[in-house]
């Protein structure tokens, strides 16, 4: 076996270069991965600009697809060779945290308990799966077998896009019947409109002013789209719901313009449903919040993951009842993954996601 | 039977005085309660001072304590005589909004479903309690009967200031064994406190500067009590929690400084519970909500009300778990109500709640 | 306007017959509903067997769609002529009961909170929709407008059988990813199944013998039928489901062989959703039900009512996410309903449901 | 160190005796504990009876306090000589079932998900804690460290028969203001009594006829106490309730008289939350079902473990809102087991718990 890779590699702030790294050392716990196929999230961009700052020399990227090369010591349950996905976000299943059923927020098992650190480790705080291998820690709880009759490509976006999606809508607790927004229609606002579908929304409203993503968004069960250049959302869902508000609000973009058209747009006892990543200050307009007298809810939610997810968000896609293929617009070499993030931080080309193959 | 009576009447900001006004006529779904006791809430200070808006002319007061005078020709169920309460809120019952059971945010039974009017009609929408008699509309979902053994002081705080306080704990979804923090220890703090305890929390933290409502806490269930003239309340609760954090914070002021404390002691996952009414716009500070990335939930809650909650509340009282009697500081007779705004409103003599009695 | 109308009226065991009635008196919180479409249920030939008793002489069936005739003297927000529907069980929003939620438990409003009476009144307590008129009680909390777009058999199935079969996916919590069985693909099984596509079911194994049905069920959601008379189903649905069990196991019949197939597929952990009437007393097998040792959760639900429900059903119709259309495969004008009651109790002729013109 | 430790073994049906085995190896992911108190369960006489079986040699006992004497090589977050327990069901963390919260299921963490094993280890399919030493499987997930204020006896009750006991009032979702029934107050009866007070039910009924269990249920917070010696105890709870009957019912006994019971005594819509182990198979009588219709919920529960769980349960313990001591009525050291034994399978002198002490 090699003991070299390549991998993503953050140099500064504007440089991830593709360079060599060693293949890491496999601990008891952990399980090495060769990636078969990674995607590149917004969330890396964020780091290729600079605006979420992580180590230098880290290996990037969050969701991988690939076969296991090697099992640590103590690892059970699984062979090498076996195809498998894990979550963006790693559990290690026993941290209090974890225990409570709160695996995005999963910290060192101390005394302590809860920790502000979160699951999301892969491209984070260890090396991510932009490379031609990866370590993925606390196998047992992650690692989640591919059915053969999937692609990979079917599943690329199980680790992170479809489960963070889908959240949106678990997390606003969708139920039969309810009307519901979801503002901007990108991969994760794409997944959320799914899941909120998948969930019973009888009115599902999407807000997107790109005319491919509007598109996309009426293929993953939007009934109306808002295009917010053209008319103000909020005044037009108010007008679409006959006034009566939505049920539960999705924000799927991580802007005040969206978090307030949210609230604007909530029925009394309505849910605003946060995926966003901010990068600023929020402001709760007095009369959104109806002084706080609304019945209100607003809940964030990082990326569920874990095997069991993943498991079941491919059981969701061996159904058919959503199928994300159509989210993959380009396809690029690990070689070229410089080209990849041009593309895609520049958003050229109509690009959704793209597909990275070592 | 007379045709006049007493009432506080809202004559312009700044201007609460006692008049004379006609007794109100019954409407089928109607009661007519006689006044035994009521009190006086921070919200009608609002009013008082002009900050929330009432038309001219209006009886304030929205906590009844009495007995049916007279019962609208479709109400069965009760009897003329009977000792009852009905919630400062009040739910139609038929409404959408009510059929969801979000009572609070009942609006009129139309096609549109909900409305934004909510169900606070005493003293804000509709005459209010602060008179010899009340009109409780649709009494049949209103009307709570009070058991003898109750005195009319133990069961004054059920209207209002227990049924918020405790939703303060019932929205934070408080569990066996969390950590509770109480921001404010005034009446509705104070029952919070109760809530929190009653629900189970096993370390309960009370923010607060004023030494009687200190000692209060202490005996609604807080553990520790925070001052925060003397130091940062959420630097104090961290410390308090070994830097792990609260499960749950409850709001119970209604200001920017106890929101964003609320939000800053939260461990990831955590719910923040606000009670507070709001008179400006908030800052959610993005290190304070981990930039929407902590599983963080914040929601509101407005006084449930509808007699099926005043009935658990008065069996509450009945078991003696928890006391509201001693936040009754002060009593005074209806005639002398503009003394006991005087008081209330400047927070004089220790003061947290009046009774009034016509 | 007439003082009689026609009504199918309950003789004796084995007699139902049409026969005139006094068109009734409307009092104040009541509305007066012109049939235009009502429909035959189960339940109804349990009564007409005499195997669930009801007053002699009384109308029988709980499906009403209809126009408004005339409106009690306290209702509001509704006018006459408008085209309407109610649910089979009807709430009057202001019982402890209907407070809690719990609208098909409603009771009388009295102190003693709770009786185990039921809101189904329709042709059980009170006269039923079988008829040219219907009285519908507190109208205020039932009435639902029915949008212009939708036919009345576009809505026939709304007030029972629709929310009944959802209510078996909604009370077994399904969630995005599930596998879940139902058993029994007549009408309310076949709503089941829809329900359980609708909130995100990915795998659904329906039980059901009759190829009509076994059609019609996979039309509706199903992945799997399984035939009962040519396998065993728990050992089928092990399989299917590589022993693994299913997370929700619907019963829809009402059967002690349904009841206790459907306990044994529960993964631990699991819900059994109980939405049949049972006619004898169960047996819980010690092993199926892991000796009090598995987690397992056994709910049972009566048909929810009220007006928001049968708007959010609509709703769902409205969408076209589901079509209930195609269970109608019989029709008959309220004249020949003893043909109609013929053919269905006897299930001749591959019936699913008729629908009944006045 | 010593390579012997003295183990209380099942040799045969009505044999369980105290004898030698080698102290296990540590695996990576195990610690060894140096048992400093446990207890006997009344799970162990079932085993000592032959009424449920175990492998001949087991070492029997699930509630484990003690030291940590070894950790695995793989095991981080704790050091030797910390004073520790652990759950009576141990979790992985990492398996299908644990990862979906349902810890008391944990199977392996295969591809097949859910396995009806059960997360009980101890003293069922691995050695227990009637011994020396116990060896604790994914220590991690399951070692919880004791805060130095509490005594043994103080946190003995932790692993075993307080998380179930509150487990009953948990899953029985009690709110604030429910009657709820308790049957049996056995130390989990009495467990789910404190657990009911903590969750806020206004009226406790305890049923039960031993004299001194009657004395601990009030001291429980138990309202009344019905003897079902004396009066027929359905009809006592509805004469108490004056014909409501309760929200929630908790069987902690496992027979079809207590079962059958609280089934009769649910209001509809009310929630029978059952944590007995049952030997046979149980009836569920079609009037107390009311036929399938009263909206009632059966729920059992498995005991609750996990760090996490213990951390909570301490946590309660330390607050002093539930004491647990006064449980413990005998005392013997771990040579003199045999003896405690037939004192606590023939329920002599008045015998709760026994403690037991290496």
């Amino acid at each position: 076996m090699p003991t070299k890779m390549k991998a993503a590699i953050f140099v500064e702030p504007g440089r991830i270069v593709l360079d060599e790294k060693p293949i890491p050392d496999v601990g008891p716990l952990d399980a090495l991965v060769r990636i078969t196929t990674t995607t590149i999230c917004g969330t890396d961009v964020h780091i290729l600009k600079g605006e979420y700052p992580v180590a230098k020399g880290l290996t990037i990227g969050h969701e991988p697809v690939g076969m296991i090369e090697k099992l640590g010591s103590a690892v059970e349950g699984y062979r090498e060779g076996q195809r498998v996905i894990a979550g963006a976000i790693c559990t290690s299943g026993h941290s209090n945290a974890a225990l409570c059923g709160c695996h995005a927020q999963d910290g060192p098992g101390t005394r302590h308990g809860f920790k502000p650190v979160g699951g999301w480790k892969f491209g984070n705080t260890i090396d991510g799966t932009q490379a031609e291998f990866v370590l993925v820690p606390d196998a047992m709880a992650n690692l989640s077998p591919v059915p053969d009759a999937l692609t990979d490509e079917q599943v690329l976006m199980c680790p992170d896009i479809l489960s963070t999606g889908f959240s949106g809508a678990e997390s606003g607790k969708v139920r039969i019947g309810d009307t519901v927004a979801v503002f901007a229609q990108g991969p994760i606002g794409l997944c959320a409109t799914a899941g909120a579908k998948l969930m019973g929304a009888s009115t599902i409203i999407a807000v997107e002013s790109v005319s491919v993503r509007q598109e996309m968004a009426r293929a993953m069960g939007a009934d109306h789209v808002v295009d917010f250049t053209k008319t103000d959302p909020a005044a037009e869902i108010m007008r679409l719901t006959d006034g009566r508000g939505v049920d539960v609000a999705i924000e799927a973009l991580g802007l005040q313009a969206t978090f307030e058209a949210g609230l604007r747009v909530l029925r009394p006892g309505g849910t605003l449903s946060s995926l966003g990543v901010y990068s600023s200050d929020l402001k709760i307009p007095l009369d959104a919040f109806l002084a706080g007298l609304g019945d209100h809810t607003i809940v964030t939610t990082l990326c569920p993951g874990g095997k069991e997810r993943m498991r079941r968000l491919m059981a969701v896609i061996s159904s058919g009842r959503v199928d994300t293929r159509h989210l993959v617009t380009h396809r690029y070499k690990l070689d070229q993954i410089e080209d990849a993030y041009d593309l895609f931080a520049n958003q050229r080309d109509g690009v959704l996601k793209v597909a990275i193959t070592p």
